[in-house]
């Protein structure tokens, strides 16, 4: 069994291959809002969660803290509708754009960048 | 000594407190492009490197691979002129706003993000 695998997982082996997991298995998600472009939030996938993303179309992530499959909106009704996924160049990172239903942080703001460490010129 | 903060770096304490580091000691970093608002590509930063990157403005990452400090585009003339940082959420991810000289990729394109898993809708 190679390393950063998850066993169990139906993604694709083609796509699998060109994943560069960190140690925990997981691959960045950086997530866009479609319609306005805005940068929305950041969380993380392994092979299992992204087969989930792409073939129905919600975002899935792989919890840190809680150490689960989780359906972004399952909860709180805030569902990213996924139209579109692209690997990075050295593969340990995705870009999402999707449909955002309601705000994207859980603390209930659009998006998750709100605290301002330098200001716009 | 805190664990996972670097010594030496003189990043204001009030934003030090507010990162929540990985095991090495790294926050992400998304790059935006602020006059297209593409996502061009992912680096990483440790407090020094932030530090640089809010002093000097010029995006300043720290290599994973070559373990020093990564001033984007000083060895190619691609540099980042950041226009704004900001922090997400839960202190693990930063996204810059930048003006991009010449190509975000080391492979020339545009963006990193140019390996297609899903096409838009």
């Amino acid at each position: 069994m190679r390393k950063n695998v998850r066993v169990g997982t139906h993604l694709d082996p083609a796509i699998a291959a060109r994943l560069r997991r960190n140690d925990d298995g997981l691959v960045a998600a950086i997530v866009r809002e479609h319609g306005t472009g805005d940068v929305l939030m950041m969380a993380w996938m392994d092979d299992e969660a992204l087969h989930r993303t792409l073939t129905t179309g919600l975002a899935t992530y792989w919890s840190r803290s809680r150490k689960e499959y989780w359906v972004k909106g399952a909860t709180s009704g805030h569902y990213q509708h996924v139209r579109s996924v692209a690997l990075d160049c050295d593969g340990d990172a995705l870009l999402l754009s999707v449909d955002q239903e309601g705000a994207a942080c859980h603390t209930g703001t659009h998006s998750c960048f709100s605290d301002v460490l330098k200001a716009a010129e």
